[in-house]
């Protein structure tokens, strides 16, 4: 039985390559999240287990593309993974750069899951990512894109946590809770954390303001990827024994994650990046020449 | 911190939207997978534990995306899904489409291992996929890409039978078996199968020999899953008891893998679709309108 | 002074093949020709001059493109070009298929500007055109498209047969004919032609009712290229000698034209083509295998 | 007759936009052109004549086009146009700019023919164009693809002066010439024209051997159009008057094309746009920000 007969369907393939020398962005998005965190009974505001999750993955993507992927930036459900603009992987084909991106991630997510989640919470079906790619130009359009996923974590957690700190202590349904923050712009939502709550927004984990950039092959002069086995929400939780939500509390690091990141040479790190402090430090690392 | 500066880069994101009115078909392909078959031990020519992953794995996809996908079908590490022509799923985005099929399945795949592979083998790494997106203008065509595939099932699980028997029966070295099927056409391999290791080829499963045909949504009237609980190489391994390597058998159907099917209404089938047989009786389910 | 340092630029250039076996239509549209058309002092609703310029535009594309186009159709300012779902001219590629189509349109429709308009009306300064590709899977599909730019004439053409007799005749200013056509369906349309300038729409010319259909390689048995002297309006026109504007009348048929079209065996037609009897007329020399 | 039925069919065409903030190129080659100098008698080993209907060509374009097009550089048969990287000129639609670009140069050429060839030499036919577009994500990847075209242009012009001197002046035939070219380098085919030929080659005319650059909104203290009533090839034709060929000698300005230019403000240039020269004297006029 010859296949040459059918063959012919080979060239209806066309052929998908994104442009050169420009940098190539692939943003994995959770699919149907708010229903997979809630049947996985995440903790509210954020659940440090799920955030393991997303960075052992994404940990994953980085070692599978190695040299050609410079950074990767995540939050959320969502993780952006930069490929330099002088990379030829793939022959640049965006199909290939999106499949193999998404799929590793999502295969790392289920493979990793126990080692974050523990016993605590099995994982009852295989979550599902989309992903697009995103090409940029210039080094300054690709600053911008970091700074705009970043300044989205900022909003958005900013009000998870005003949100659920009304609904866990304060009582709050969710509507109420909804309607008092409906017009209230981010000074209003510091101080209703410290006047309500004591909690000075600043003092929350960076890992939940700032989200994780992985970078690879940092330099070995630089910052090792911190430890501080502290319990999270510790600092800001002096009634915590009252409290049954947050007695559940899980240390900020995952040995098993941090072990695979200095494997590998990939520094994991909390911090803004949308000044230009970031940029004096990594600049070279991240977006110099290959 | 408004993000409203850096929105900008929103707008460099591309429309891939594939043409209206064509057969959509996504393909997975393992990448790395002779390694990855290797470390995780498969049996030779085939590991029917890693068809019931991969088969699993499809299972999803098909459950997923559920009207939209007519028919999907795999042998060896690759797996094709067709989307029928009317779909307008996520505006027939093409890098929609194909990440959330291949993390779907990558996320299936881990998902399922343990439910095929059991405490024999435990997953030792993330597996990675990579896709593409082909369309295809005519039902003559995307029958033609079908048949192609199958084509290339039967002559590499031809090769595949004759190199493993020379090797494990024949006490080949890999070279030797190579060098001995070289110049062979079909009929000779037939041929040398029944002569040397009295073996009909025809007579070995259909799931080896065509590979797995997934028909969504089948019409009530149809067969049901067929269910077998016959080991796998058990009538062709009368001196089985010799072979330590054939004494690792497994049924040639997997309980879970079939209810889910059951579940969701999916038909597994091993038989021929190069021929017009198939399409008579399933191409109305597979191709007519929606 | 070698040019291999810069030659690496070549590799930016992406590749923009069509989908394969797809109708391929190139439609062409006049940009600023509301202007164009208003500074040659084009008569009003239809000037024959114009549509012969347009229709030897075609035909120049026609005869460059020879087997692979099988049908083109023209109406107002606008051309749709057909290319056989089976050509592989260009490989398919998007950019040259565009570019050679129209640019051999605008350059046909300056050459040939005098042959058309004679000493009436110099052309002067160069138009200019664009075009866009669009891929057609079924042959309905081709069909449907046709049919909505003939539709297009016909909706077009009675409402500026109605205007203009409303303006020229009816003593009407382009504002007050504007508002009385405001809210009338065709049935009205074509009484106010009748009741008020005893003119039967279908009698108009069939040119500039159905446009033009320029069919390539024309079995010799198909009906040549009609040719009628009668000029253009003159059966409606009784009146003719009293109306200054009306005594501007050119030949429905341009000789030149006619000759070319011979000379290339394309056949011009102004007809039904949203029916069935078209194609059954037609379908085998526009639609079948190459 | 509605022709809602059908409107369907806009949703066939595809988004072909191309990406944000970078140049793109529009090339225009021209087609068959070698038979198209053939039998419009131009002559070799340039055409001044040619060349001018090129450049009213170009001059046209860059009209239409005004300030989203800052630059356009030509020789031979083909023409380079640049838009700048801010430019959201048709949304960025490749088929919409491509197919403007070379519909306005095809006409242009046709339109402006007679102005430079005059009663010598009527058009034949009308000439056909191809074109693509081609994004540059740097400066120095849109200087790079300029340079590329300017050193072919070099080589082209080095080539065929040397070879139809040795055809008209050196008694060679076509397949002499080529022979005794083939192994020659650059420096080879200088001494060849000055040692035979008494030949300068850097004194040859500039829009020869440097193609035509047009700089469009250049700042009113640049240099004019420069005009140099001088025939062409008088300088080296000292024995001008015993070869009947080049006693069709032609201004190396037309003045027309001159009027045009200065009209709409835009500076034609014969130079080395290779070195840093060029750049330190234009690059704000056509690099700078919009």
């Amino acid at each position: 039985m010859a296949n040459s007969r059918f063959e012919y369907v080979r060239k209806y393939e066309l052929d998908d390559s994104v442009l050169m020398n420009t940098w190539i962005v692939v943003r994995v998005d959770g699919r149907g999240f708010s229903r997979f965190v809630s049947e996985h009974h995440f903790e509210k505001p954020n659940d440090i287990r799920g955030i393991h999750a997303m960075n052992f993955a994404a940990a994953q993507v980085m070692k599978e593309f190695q040299a050609d992927m410079t950074l990767a930036y995540g939050h959320s459900d969502e993780y952006s993974f930069v490929i330099h603009r002088s990379s030829s992987l793939f022959s640049r084909r965006s199909s290939k750069l999106v499949s193999t991106v998404v799929s590793c991630f999502a295969s790392g997510f289920v493979f990793y899951w126990n080692r974050c989640f523990g016993a605590d919470q099995p994982l009852l079906y295989p979550p599902v990512f989309d992903a697009r790619v995103v090409c940029y130009p210039t080094d300054e359009n690709l600053k911008d894109y970091l700074s705009w996923r970043q300044a989205d974590c900022h909003i958005n957690n900013l009000y998870n946590t005003c949100f659920w700190y009304l609904v866990q202590k304060g009582g709050r349904t969710n509507v109420e809770a909804e309607a008092e923050l409906k017009t209230t712009v981010s000074a209003d939502k510091n101080e209703l954390l410290f006047s309500k709550f004591q909690v000075n927004y600043n003092n929350i984990e960076p890992i939940f303001r700032k989200g994780t950039i992985l970078v690879g092959h940092a330099p070995d002069g630089e910052a090792k990827n911190s430890e501080h086995p502290v319990p999270v929400q510790a600092r800001d939780s002096s009634n915590a024994s009252e409290d049954s939500k947050s007695s559940l509390v899980h240390d900020v690091e995952n040995e098993a994650l941090n072990g695979f990141l200095a494997d590998h040479k990939i520094l994991k790190l909390h911090r803004d990046l949308i000044s230009q402090d970031f940029w004096e430090q990594f600049g070279q690392t991240v977006l110099g020449k290959k």
